[in-house]
């Protein structure tokens, strides 16, 4: 019998967490990336199509390459956090799922529909960007995630000579809680939710 | 200090869950649903524009309205489940930006961009679907995850005359144990991720 986790779990995870844009000065290990890995790759996707690529970007060099692609308001934050992460999506994943899923012939459901690949990867690769947000906090770590930054020209820098695309990014790293961002507005229940 | 959750935590956040298709004939409460909202909520999205719009099919009124627009393979499993989630996204988030990011012209970003708001929404709903999967089993509950619907079925019976669209379905229960199905394949971490 499965029970609810206890309330410091609920807060580490969803309550008390913030989009974290101010970071201690320690690093996130090899370690640390590879079992936030283990967990991510675990969560679910439709037919564990697993279309999500993930770029761990954590020396000067990438962080250099990056840079230049950042909206201004990421830039700093992003340059001062321990790894900043692009989630990517895979256009071929399909080529993949006679492997990943053994069970029907999954792969012949998007051959020659690139808008069912496209819809695919991005509704997957979005919501594996989540598990990596929350794994990270699971583990300790704080998450920022953004989406302000040239996509065409992260890919170009990143993905040339692939079918692989940005969707987002998000920085990582143990946060500076001192300077934790003000929690902004949320709707109730009622606005945003309905029982049938 | 945040540290990592216990590894019982991270088992049944990641490792040891499964899409669970077979439940225990036990209901989902009105006071959990308003619990997995209340931290489905907190989750971060782009400008905390929040997209997702949840429709909690329970009622078998509301589940037969629901059952013709299943694929085939998803009817039997979705009839049992004790709750189903339409995850919709609403197409007019960017009316509620300035209640929701008082920070700056949010709204402004997305006025006349139809490509930048439906990109933004299924992004961000789909987050928010991965918040509902995560909070759901942090509250003892599974999920079964599914895109195998008639979505502009959906849309019309469910979210007629407004900009809601449907995004992707969330079985919710307790599930039975008994039945659990196997892990599918999972990629190693160098196949699927890389540091730079």
């Amino acid at each position: 019998m499965t029970t609810a986790l206890n309330q410091q779990a609920l807060e580490q995870l969803f309550l008390n967490a913030r989009t974290v844009n101010s970071w201690q000065d320690k690093a996130v290990t090899a370690e640390t990336l590879q079992q936030l890995f283990q967990l991510v790759i675990q969560g679910p996707t439709a037919a564990n199509s697993l279309p999500a690529r993930l770029t761990f970007v954590q020396s000067p060099e990438a962080k250099a390459r990056l840079k230049p692609l950042l909206a201004p308001g990421n830039v700093d934050k992003t340059m001062a956090a321990p790894v900043t992460v692009i989630v990517a999506m895979d256009y071929d994943f399909p080529e993949h799922l006679p492997r990943l899923f053994p069970y029907a012939d999954a792969r012949s459901w998007f051959a020659g529909n690139d808008a069912a690949i496209a819809e695919s990867a991005i509704r997957n690769s979005s919501l594996q960007g989540a598990y990596v947000i929350l794994a990270a906090r699971a583990l300790g770590l704080a998450a920022g995630p953004m989406s302000g930054f040239n996509n065409a020209g992260v890919d170009a820098e990143f993905f040339a000579g692939t079918k692989v695309k940005s969707n987002f990014l998000i920085n990582l790293g143990y946060p500076d809680n001192t300077v934790l961002p003000a929690r902004a507005p949320r709707p109730d229940f009622d606005e945003y939710a309905r029982v049938l």
